[in-house]
C-alpha cells in the first residue's frame, strides 16, 4: 500500500467559522500537512481570529502547529470591526473552546510564510482564506515568492454572481483590495474560489446534525458553531444552511475536488474609490465560445466543481476521532 | 375591431445596424408612433448617425419624422470615433442608402426630448439605445421631466453577464458613464435591458435570409447591413449571427415582449477612473431568494425575457411591404 504525499500548506485566515471548517478539513485531509498558520483581520480581528485558531488545534490533537499573528489593519484604512452578525462575537458561533496553552509564533504571519517557502521550495502551498493583507506582505519581503511557492489558492472575489458585501464585491477581497490587487499580479499562477463556486456549495441542516451526532469533540464544535452561521444564511437562502466558502477553497487546494468549469483569465481587482471598490474585474468575455486562451492570463477562476461537496467535507470532518481528541474536550458551549 | 392606441415614442440612437433595425421595428410596430429621433454619438458619431436615421426613415416610407442631432461628445473626454469594426466605417455595414431629402430638426436631440414630453404630458415613451448624454441633457433643461415621461427603457448595462466594452462594462454605458448614472439617479423608473438579455436574443443566418428574400426595401437593407454585423458576432460567437441589443430593448419598450426575469434593484453607474468605469452596478444579492423588494429601487433589470424573440422580430420587419417603398428604392450596396 502506497500512502500519498502530504503537500506542505501555510493557511492564512481569519477565524472565523467557515475558516475553522476549513481548518479541520486541512487537518483531516490525508494529502495536507498544515506546515504553519498565519491570521489576518477579516471575519475577526487578526489576535481574535490567532486565539480561534490556536484553540482549535488544541482540540484537534494539533497543538504543535505554529501559528503567527499577521496583520491587524489592511493596507488602506483601518480594520472594521469584522462581521459579528455572520461569525458571532468571538467569531465562532459563541461557541466557548478550552484556551489553547501554546502560544503564538515569534514571527508574524508574513514572515511564516516566507521561512516556510524556504524551508519547501518548490512544493509549498498557498490557501488563503482571508483578506490578503499577509500574503502581500510575505511578497514585498521576499519578492521570489511566487517562485518558491508551487501554488496558492485564495477563497475571494465574485465573478458571474453578486459580491457579499456590495453588490459586486466579496468580503475578503473588500476587507484589503490594495493588497488583493497585488497578489493576483505577482507572477505566480492563481486559483481563485470566488461566491459563484461557494455559494453553490451548501452544507444543510442534515449535514449539521451529522457533524453534531459525531462522538468526537472537533465535529460537535464544528456543528454548534454553524447554528450561529445557517441564522445568518437564513437570511440569504430562506433556509437553515450556509455556504460553504474557505472549505470548497482548502479542497480544490488539496485536489480532492476538482473544478469542472475554471477559465484561465485576466483579472484585477478594483482599488477605486467608486462603488466597484474591492471588486474582482475578470474577464470572463470569452463565455460563448468556452474561454479561449487569454495571452498574459494567470487567474484560475472557479465557477463550478464536481460532485456532492457537502458531502464530502462532512464525511472527511467525521474521521475526527473521540480517541485523538476526547482528552481536551470542549470547555463549554453558548448553543 | 379595436385599433390599438399607438404609444408616442422619443428615440434616441447612435445608428449603427441594430439601432437600424430597432428602428424599423419600432415604425413597424402596430402600438408605437415615433414622434421624434434624436442621435448621440456611439456606435458613430452623432452626425453620421442622424444621417443613417434620416436615411432610413425615407426607405421606409416615414420622412416626415423629425431627426435632430444630439451630443457629439460625452460629458467627460470626447467621442472616441464609434466602433467601425462592429458597425462599419459608414455605421450601417457598408450598405448605402439613398440620401434623404429631408434635413435635421431646427433643435437639439434634448430639446426636442423636452418638447415632445411637454406636448405629450404622461404618455410620451423614451427608447434610448445609445449613449445617455442627451436623456441626461434633457433632465438638466427639464428638472420634471422624470414626471412628464411615462415610461424609460434603456439598453444598456450588464448585470451577471459580462461587458463588451471592459470586462465588466457595456459600450453604452461606458460610452458616457456620467450621463448613465445622472439618468439612473433621477426620479423615474427606468426600464435596463442589459446584455444579460440582450446576448441571448440572437439572429441566426437563416433570419438574416428571411429578411434578404423580402420584396421590400428595408428588410432587404437590413439584411445587407446584418452581413457586416454578423462578421463581427462570429468572433464572440463562433457562427455567423448576431445579438440584437437595440431591437430587443425597442420590443420590450412597445409591450410586445414580455420579461420573464426582472427585478427592481438598486442600481449605480461607476463613474470612477478604475477598471470598472463605465459599469451598471446593480445589487442582485437577492438573487437566492427571488429578488425580495428593496426599499427605494428604481431600476427594472430585465435578465430574461420570454418567447422567440428573433423569430417575432423578421416578423415584424417583413411587414414593411414593397409599395410603401419602393419608389425610394436602394441607392446600391456594398454587399
Amino acid at each position: 500500500m502506497t500512502v500519498p504525499p502530504r503537500h506542505p500548506f501555510y493557511l492564512d485566515c481569519d477565524t472565523g467559522i467557515d475558516d475553522a471548517l476549513a481548518l479541520a478539513y486541512l487537518l483531516a485531509a490525508p494529502t495536507a500537512r498544515v506546515a504553519g498558520i498565519g491570521t489576518v483581520s477579516g471575519n475577526v480581528s487578526a489576535a481574535v481570529g490567532a486565539r480561534n485558531t490556536l484553540d482549535l488545534l488544541q482540540l484537534a490533537g494539533h497543538a504543535h502547529i505554529p501559528v503567527a499573528l499577521g496583520a491587524h489593519d489592511p493596507q488602506a484604512g483601518s480594520f472594521g470591526g469584522g462581521a459579528p452578525w455572520v461569525h458571532g462575537d468571538n467569531g465562532i458561533g459563541g461557541v466557548s473552546l478550552a484556551p489553547a496553552v501554546a502560544e503564538l509564533a515569534p514571527e508574524t504571519a508574513a514572515e511564516m510564510l516566507v521561512r516556510l517557502a524556504h524551508e519547501h521550495p518548490g512544493t509549498l502551498r498557498v490557501l488563503a482564506i482571508g483578506p490578503l493583507t499577509n500574503i502581500a506582505e510575505a511578497l514585498r519581503l521576499e519578492p521570489a515568492l511566487p517562485q518558491l511557492v508551487e501554488e496558492i489558492t485564495i477563497m475571494g472575489g465574485a465573478a458571474f454572481a453578486p459580491g457579499n458585501i456590495t453588490p459586486v464585491a466579496e468580503a475578503n477581497i473588500h476587507n484589503d483590495p490594495e493588497a488583493a490587487a497585488e497578489v493576483l499580479a505577482a507572477s505566480w499562477n492563481v486559483t481563485l474560489v470566488p461566491l459563484d463556486a461557494t455559494m453553490a456549495s451548501v452544507l444543510e441542516e442534515h449535514h449539521r446534525q451529522e457533524l453534531l451526532s459525531s462522538s468526537a469533540p472537533v465535529p460537535r464544535a464544528l456543528g454548534e458553531m454553524l447554528g450561529y452561521y445557517f441564522r445568518f444564511y437564513e437570511g440569504i437562502f430562506g433556509r437553515p444552511c450556509s455556504a460553504m466558502h474557505d472549505p470548497l477553497a482548502a479542497a480544490l487546494a488539496v485536489g480532492a475536488v476538482k473544478a469542472t468549469v475554471a477559465p484561465v483569465v485576466r483579472a484585477a481587482v478594483d482599488t477605486s474609490s467608486g462603488p466597484g471598490r474591492g471588486q474582482t474585474i475578470c474577464d470572463l468575455r470569452g463565455v460563448h465560445m468556452g474561454y479561449p486562451e487569454q495571452p498574459g492570463a494567470r487567474c484560475r477562476v472557479v465557477l463550478e466543481v464536481e460532485g456532492d461537496f457537502a458531502a464530502h467535507l462532512v464525511e472527511t470532518l467525521l474521521t475526527f476521532s473521540e480517541s485523538t481528541t476526547a482528552a481536551l474536550g470542549l470547555a463549554g458551549s453558548a448553543a
